[in-house]
Formats: C-alpha cells, structure tokens, sequence
C-alpha cells in the first residue's frame, strides 16, 4: 500500500518573533519540522513524504532533510497562497498516485508514531480519519454578545493532524472545494462537505500546535519530560 | 456597591506530582493562590473576598492570607463534595448579602484586574457575565466514533472564570440547580437553566487554568515575561 504523507510548513510564523517562521525554530536542539518529518521517516506505514514551505525556505529545507536523514523525502515544494492551496499543491505533486494520504501540519512535533498508524488503518477502513482530543474547556455558543447556550462537551473534540484519507476521496473533495469557491484550513471540513465519513481517532495532548512563542517554553518541558 | 469575591481553591490536586495541591504550589516564587487573592485584593470593584479550601488546608490557608496581607479576606471555609457545593457554601457563608458576587477558580492565576472589573459591570447591567476566550481549534461534534458535523467556530468561546452574577440571580439559580438534582462544575450553566442572560466578557489566553504539571513550565513563563 502507498501512503503519501504530506508535511505542510509553509507558515510565515508571523506571531512568533526571531528570525526563522516558527516551523524551522528549534526545540531540544533541533528544527520543529525536523521533529515532525523523523516522526513519518519512522512510521512504518508511511512510504513517501513530500513536504511543502513558503517561497524562499526551499533550500533551507532541503538541506534540513539532508541533515536529518529523511529517506522518504520525495520532494519539497513551494506551497500556494492559503493552506489549502498548499494541501492541494502538495497532492497534484504527488509522484505516484498513492493510496492513502496523510496530511500533517509541521508545527506539531509531538505526534506520535503509533497515532499517524492509527489514521492510516483506519483512513483505508473508513474513507477519512483525523487524531482529535476530548476538549477540556466548557464550550458556549454566542449570540449578539450573550451565551446562546452551553455545549454538551462529552461529544465536542479539538481537531489535530495528521488528517488522513484515501487518495481519491482527498482529491475528489478540494476539487469539489475549489469549484464551490470554499476554503478551508481544516482538510476534513472538504471531506465532510462531500459526504465522506470521518473516523475520529483519540489521540494525546501533547501533539499541541507551536502557534505563540510560550508554546516553545512547553514545547521544551515536553521534550524534557520525553 | 457591595461585590463578593469566591475564590474556590479546594481542589485535591490529585492530576499533579508533589506534596501540595496544585492551587498551593508556588510559581514565581509565590502560591498559586496567593496570585489570584492578590489580583482580587487589588481590583477597586471588589469589597469582600471569601476562599474557599478542602479539609486540612484551613490553617495554611489563612496563614497565606495573612502572609499577603488579604485586607478583604472575610473568610476562609471549608468546601463541600463538588466544586457546586463548595461554591454553594461560600454564598451562604457570606456576611452581608451582597450586590454582586464573583466566583474565580484559584487555579487562574493570571487573571487580570480589569477583567474582573469588567465582569463585575457587566453583572450589573446584564445579571451576569463571565470571561471567555475565543476557540483557537477546529471543534467537530461527534457519533458513533465518526465526526457528525464541524462547529462553526466565529461563535465559539472556551469558557474561563471570573464568573460574576447578581447575587439574588445566582442564589436562586443554585438553589433551583439542587431543587432539580443539576449538578455542573459551570456556574453560568446553571444561571442559564434559570432563564438569565449571561454576557460574554472576552478575556486572555494567558488567563489559564492550571491542571497538569506541564502547566507550571508554562505559568513560570508566563510569569517572567510579566
């Protein structure tokens, strides 16, 4: 079985301070979308990776791929305008046509090896498959200002990546995206709009996105405590 | 105007390591605890402060209070079985009826002080408030282990504390929680049931509530960067 993954770091890290975007920061001594990429290189059930950075990191991520040894690595490639063009760059990209593909932001580290397993499984059983956890917030709906109401939270999940689905279904949902004129930085809202079932998969806390520059101080603890 | 303060520290803090309950570990130095009492001590709109512990914390407690000097410390109580009864106990330990009362979970530390004012206005005007943060993470709705549809996220908002109410409004939700057999660990929740608006103060994200070890890591950096 084929299974592309494709690592999305084309974010301008425009939050973050420094001078790197944020995805190419180190945390433990090493890049963040280091840490993501030897995630996939490790994962058995991933047999290509193709990554995607913004205009200008091309060789820098090539030669991060170089140091880190990512043999899976087919290509990186220069990501479009909003995440989605990236996404869909990324999938036209592909050198063969595979039969799952995987889709991952860089700027989560932590993912675990055995959660990017699980969504293949279960990508190729069901169609779609994203890691989420339970949210630990109470949740309220607004309106005009007030609370409309307070959600039942047991049945309410926080969507991480990998978002894994099977080619066709993947392909078949942005161009159908792309001919409504619907964006989204979310891959399974498309799925879901063309009427695919989506496996949730529980998966850990700790695969948190590095977004704010506190998020580097946890992200430091995480690698510590790991 | 006559506001109450509730500051509800009587959790076991079981999820975290150590000797102390989380809401008495120090960071930065001082408890948990000691930060929000102070941010309570210093907001202008405040006019009593009552704290709320577990059994066997009494002593430590008031000893802390006196420690950083509470001036509109009233009391200190012992709390009930569930944050509900606990938060019950200190409204019907309150020494003079009050116009307004605020109910701050102690494990928020970085509350601010204008927060809290803001809450307290807008109490007055609407019955209650509460502070809230907008949702950062795509929220999907669940069924049967598959995503059922995923929630429009420009109305939602992570609920914090304070939560502030006119007394009479959150007395009678309370009341009308245990006539009916509710139980919630969300004050406004019950207000809700009661029929009364509640108005949505945005907060920070820093206002975070600390429950599991790496929390610390993050509210030490929080703290040097104050």
């Amino acid at each position: 079985m084929d299974v592309s993954a494709i690592i999305v770091a084309a974010g301008q890290g425009s939050r973050i301070g420094g001078s790197l975007p944020k995805q190419f920061q180190d945390i433990g001594g090493k890049p963040v979308t280091a840490h993501s990429l030897l995630k996939f290189e490790a994962c058995k059930a991933i047999t290509e990776i193709v990554l995607i950075v913004s205009e200008g990191w091309l060789e820098f991520a090539v030669e991060l791929a170089r140091k880190y040894k990512i043999a899976k690595l087919s290509q990186v490639i220069i990501g479009g305008k909003e995440r989605q063009d990236s996404v869909f760059k990324g999938l036209n990209a592909l050198t063969a046509q595979p039969d799952i593909v995987a889709i991952h932001d860089a700027v989560r580290p932590f993912i675990s090896i055995i959660k990017i397993e699980e969504t293949v499984r279960a990508a190729q059983e069901f169609g779609g498959a994203l890691v989420a956890v339970p949210v630990k917030d109470t949740i309220k709906a607004e309106k005009n200002g007030f609370v409309e109401k307070t959600l039942d939270r047991k049945v309410l999940w926080a969507v991480q990546t990998p978002q894994t689905f099977q080619f066709e279904i993947l392909s078949e949902a942005y161009k159908n995206a792309y001919h409504k004129g619907i964006y989204s930085t979310d891959d399974s809202a498309l799925v879901e709009m063309a009427g695919h079932p989506v496996k949730i998969i529980e998966g850990d806390y700790q695969n948190m996105k590095i977004t704010v520059p506190s998020d580097f101080a946890l992200a430091e603890k995480l690698i510590e405590n790991n």
